[in-house]
């Protein structure tokens, strides 16, 4: 059993509070929902109550670097990473071997930006997943395409927001000169890189790092980010407020 | 005796190398100098030789926080630092009692943007000082000023550049929910916070961490890499290259 | 207000807690405190009350190196480190001046083991302090010493525990080729370095770094350390439990 | 081109030098290196000459755990790592599916510590690679096979060596109550867990983090310490020298 909270601030703040309960064999989960909620109702305070038995679908998109793919795929068949995989989409049919050697369904979804393509999509989305992972997908989503899924969803971008937005991260910290890079993993929003920030990873560089070399080191903060984040959200220990996470 | 090469790009890039050498007494270093040019000669390289022997007068500015301050001013007088320190000058008076407790000479200076203040520092500076350290000096040096002055000044930016310039660094990180700060050593030019970056410091941060809490766990990294990038300079280990820095 | 809980496991666990209440005006602490008590009295816990507006009495031990004790007195003296310093005493002279320009009283007591040397500082530690610091005192305290001051003692070790105890750890750590250094902060306890760890910060190096290097880097980490065991101690966020700690 | 020169100390030291060369086509190798030798006979230096094009053999042994095998497994596959994997050895027959996914050879070879087993082992990485990695091997090599395969081996071992040698390193760092846990890419000599250390990697933990928190964390660092490990030795960064390692 766990405990956490958490107060914006002491006077007029937000109190949050997530509580793991151990609960007996044969005790009745509706009527224990219905208990807490009694016991909590004169907070009147906004509530969810999740059964960690049952296992969150996540859906995986990702474009040709397959790093953090292989990461996730891995995790999850060596059972560290408790969730079910009901696809992975790609514009990049070169991942179709790999995916499916873990028996998991592949789908060739080409970079088209055609609506079909993205309307494909999004019903293989919203009807098999409870949210999807960003693996370093290139395609932005369209907003339609995030308002009608509604769920979560977590990228891993691939620089130390709110730094190097956009396109060629490493890139951009080469060309600034900085002594230390970093991954991101955050939700995403309508605004590009913008959503609230789950996990962040650094590592140092110096000037003999290249360009590839920023690339090789970043791979390994990108996968440590990402899969942080994906824990993390699997363990309903994120809380989203206000442009920002709470990570118990 | 050290020596280090670093070249931008294999084939038509540029070729650095920083070279110390042990010079047996009785060796008259004009010749030195001489004989090394003369080598170098068919490469005409731009090449500069420093006498190690000789200590670099550093000047201090500084506004109210005066944890760098203490910081550069307890690794002088124990040896560490080998440079002389001609003044330390500051828009806040109550620092006089601890640069005097130093022995060194304190100078108040007030904020007002006068042109004879700035007229009187840019004196002072250019006179006794080889390079200048703004240790938290919140204070914008005018273009005028760093081109008569017309040598290195290194700052201390409270954030981790090029993320969240200018003033408030920590309430910038704390209102976009980063996972980690950082605080940056450069070098100052006419762009606010946009100079060469010479060394970076981080630490994760979580939500539980107030402004406060930012602000004290973020002196430990401004002092940090204030003081790195110190060394690194007084030790002639910094080239500095087209907006970035070479730290050998 | 801020509250903390943490069970070391979940079925036949300890459970521990920390709450901050912020107590209105007018408020009675003893009454406050008695009502706290019959209110948990079902659980019969093992349960401390502080009052924050107390001040804790900070003693500082300290031989030659003098950085960790420049940076206490000059967090306490900023008004970010709450505590009154009622002494500085060191088997080093010369930092005396250093001391009293901070207006602390210095007392110097020479390094030979007399029993009278170290009653003299049992004394002046028992009447005068809440708790000790050893900011780099390299004198071993004696048992005696231990049990008879009865209260906590901080130490800093300038090595990554539990490697490198004992003496000259950075030698020890470039003998060994380390590619990281660290210093750990913790409790004295009467097997030399083996009390429990309350915070540790660590760097890279590479085999360029001499031993002056990593001296010179592990002087900012045994401050970043120190510091932060002694914050989170005076904030009472510590409960030593079993040989570790718990830092809230 | 690259050029690095590292010098043990200034007066009697050892001096070490690394040169990478672009050498134009139809330059003939032999003639080459046979002109090189005569260049630098004076300082009569140890040399190897290596002919980047010429890709290296890595065997992969390893247990149960398989994180760092797909980890190098996917490496190397998209390209990255240029490597041949001639074999992938276990104990653990369960990891055959996943590596003839990748169209390795697997090898089945039960951890009875019978010398047939050994001597198979032994016949296999002799005849087929250059190096050995031990992915999270858990039985010892014998002092027999590694003076007869006599090539390097390189070992991932899951604790901040020197701290935690042996067997279940992150019970013991919770055990000791580390604030920081880390990974050691290391040379395998014939004592265990003392050879060169080549790469570490570090990251913080808190009394909050059960076993299960610390090996999930552990294991992030694990593929990043051998990664790293690897990559330095597949270029010919790492040079051995008195029981520490050189890494360019």
């Amino acid at each position: 059993m766990n405990a956490d909270q958490h107060s914006t601030d002491p006077e007029n703040g937000v109190f949050f509070m997530r509580v793991e309960f151990l609960v007996e064999d044969g005790v009745d989960r509706d009527k224990f929902a219905l208990e807490f909620f009694e016991a909590t109702k004169r907070f009147n305070p906004q509530w969810s109550l999740y059964d960690k038995s049952q296992i969150m679908r996540m859906g995986i998109l990702v474009s040709k670097p397959g790093h953090c793919l292989v990461d996730l795929l891995y995790l999850w068949r060596s059972g560290e990473l408790r969730v079910e995989i009901p696809f992975v989409a790609s514009n990049y049919e070169a991942h179709r071997q790999l995916v499916e050697q873990f028996k998991v369904p592949f789908y060739f979804i080409p970079a088209d930006k055609s609506d079909r393509k993205e309307a494909e999509l999004l019903q293989l989305a919203s009807r098999s997943t409870d949210f999807l992972v960003l693996a370093r997908y290139m395609q932005v989503l369209s907003n339609d395409f995030l308002n009608s899924y509604g769920k979560d969803i977590i990228n891993i971008h691939h620089g130390f927001l709110p730094s190097f937005k956009g396109p060629s991260p490493y890139r951009q910290a080469l060309d600034k000169g900085v002594k230390i890079i970093g991954a991101t993993a955050h939700f995403v929003t309508g605004n590009l890189d913008e959503g609230p920030i789950i996990s962040q990873a650094v590592v140092q560089i110096t000037h003999r790092d290249s360009l590839d070399g920023l690339v090789r080191k970043g791979k390994n903060l990108e996968k440590h980010a990402l899969s942080d984040a994906v824990f993390s959200y699997v363990d309903r220990r994120i809380i989203r407020f206000a442009d920002k996470t709470i990570v118990f």
